[in-house]
């Protein structure tokens, strides 16, 4: 048996590593370096250009806290424009709530879906069948600027850092865009990284946030390979009542979506917490 | 310039590892292998027997939470036992709460000692000639045992996994020693790993808990190099009022001790929040 490891890129100097059991794709596309590989640990595990995008194992963490946290701040969410995301895991999770009726997933690269679909087929379930899901292969900041105003009620981003191919998902124009599209109550959840290792992205995308959007802030998921602590969540609302909806209400919106009791990671009171944000995280966020 | 790394071995097929800038201990103490080096990243970096157990630049999550966390929801503890906790950390934020009449610290290896106040003077400050703090290089099962009754009000336990040296400090005797030297509203908290790699640790020393304890539970953390999203303190105490204090209750405790604003991880709503698990994680508690 080979004693083989896969290297996270991400830092120079720290980052974690995976005993390869059985690599699944190594794949050049247009855009980056796809590779899909069994692990000893975490079951299958999906890079883009050196770094963890995605597990099996721990996938519920990230996408219950992207997909249900705005969802049920809004609370009557029925239109979602999710951008990246290839995997179909936010997409699976969107789909869980009884009240959407349409959901867009706009993902840049279709190789990442491809891939997705072969290796990684229990990330996304049906929801690549599902009829109010429309999934398109094209570029997300050419979506946003074509979206009709007032189009959507919630956008999601699972994009990759804000370096390469994600960086243009982090601009004024793009968050300008997001304001334009979304409806009155709309509000837009991006990844905003690991700020003990990352506190600039954390801290520049809050600044372009707040020139479109009243209402910013960030909210914390721990997520097990995401690794250095809690990852970000940013948050850019038209309505600064959303991340302030009380604890019971969030339950019973739960309730009638179909979502509580569904969660591994999320519940009503880790909702509510996760906008609770340590000293050492907050302090990179623009004073309110 | 050699690009010389260190791999942590705590598990057979994952971890992190860090770029090592300077090697600077490596001892073969009568307990254990004791590395310390100058990371790339994460300042300097003690591990024990392959596993990091403290580096500078993240060490605040830890200590803040299990320090703070019980002192303040008990309220009025003038007695605190540490056990374990050798490079000092624990003890300093213990010595922050100006309630505190008496910390003892009962750790095992001189050896880590001596390293931690050669190499990683910053994480104890001055506790260790605060004429409040008790230092003991010995046995805290030994401790424990001959500890009279009612004599602490809280007992911090900050030891490696239950594996190898740290083992014995989870076991029945062990914790009925802590409850008898406690005193009535007394309480102990204790390491329980991450629950995502190793939640037979949550469980099993859980079940062990509530052989001594009425109120048995835990709260979490997320420690940056303690890799695999929230670890999980234990909790084990005789009234179940204490992990249920109001939340301004809390603030006014923290400003009467002087940690009030004085913290980088721990805030009155993180001491809460702390407290409500992911289900991924209560799973593994006994039923209350």
């Amino acid at each position: 048996m080979t004693d083989s490891w896969v290297n996270e890129t991400l830092y120079a100097a720290w980052g974690q590593r995976f005993r390869v059991v059985r690599e699944l794709a190594r794949v050049k596309s247009d855009f980056q370096d796809i590779m899909v590989f069994e692990s000893g640990t975490h079951g299958r595990v999906m890079l883009l250009d050196g770094v963890v995008q995605i597990t099996e194992a721990d996938e519920f963490v990230y996408q219950e806290m992207l997909a249900h946290v705005p969802l049920l701040a809004h609370g009557a969410a029925k239109r979602v424009l999710i951008i990246g995301a290839g995997d179909g895991g936010v997409l699976r999770r969107v789909l869980q709530h009884r009240g959407v009726e349409r959901a867009v997933m706009v993902e840049i690269d279709g190789e990442v879906i491809r891939l997705a679909k072969e290796h990684l087929p229990g990330i996304a379930g049906d929801a690549w069948t599902d009829p109010r899901a429309e999934v398109i292969v094209g570029d997300g900041i050419d979506y946003v600027k074509q979206a009709p105003a007032a189009s959507f009620d919630v956008v999601i981003v699972d994009s990759t850092d804000p370096i390469g191919v994600g960086e243009v998902l982090f601009t004024d124009a793009f968050y300008a865009n997001c304001a334009r599209l979304l409806t009155g109550r709309g509000l837009v959840v991006n990844q905003c990284g690991v700020p003990f290792m990352q506190a600039d992205e954390l801290r520049e995308t809050s600044v372009r946030r707040g020139r479109a959007f009243p209402d910013v802030w960030a909210y914390v998921a721990a997520v097990p390979t995401y690794v250095g602590g809690f990852m970000t969540l940013g948050w850019a609302a038209k309505d600064a009542t959303l991340r302030a909806v009380p604890v019971e209400e969030i339950r019973r919106r739960a309730e009638a979506a179909g979502i509580l009791g569904a969660t591994r990671y999320w519940t009503p009171e880790i909702h509510l917490g996760a906008f609770q944000l340590p000293p050492y995280i907050a302090d990179h966020l623009p004073r309110g």
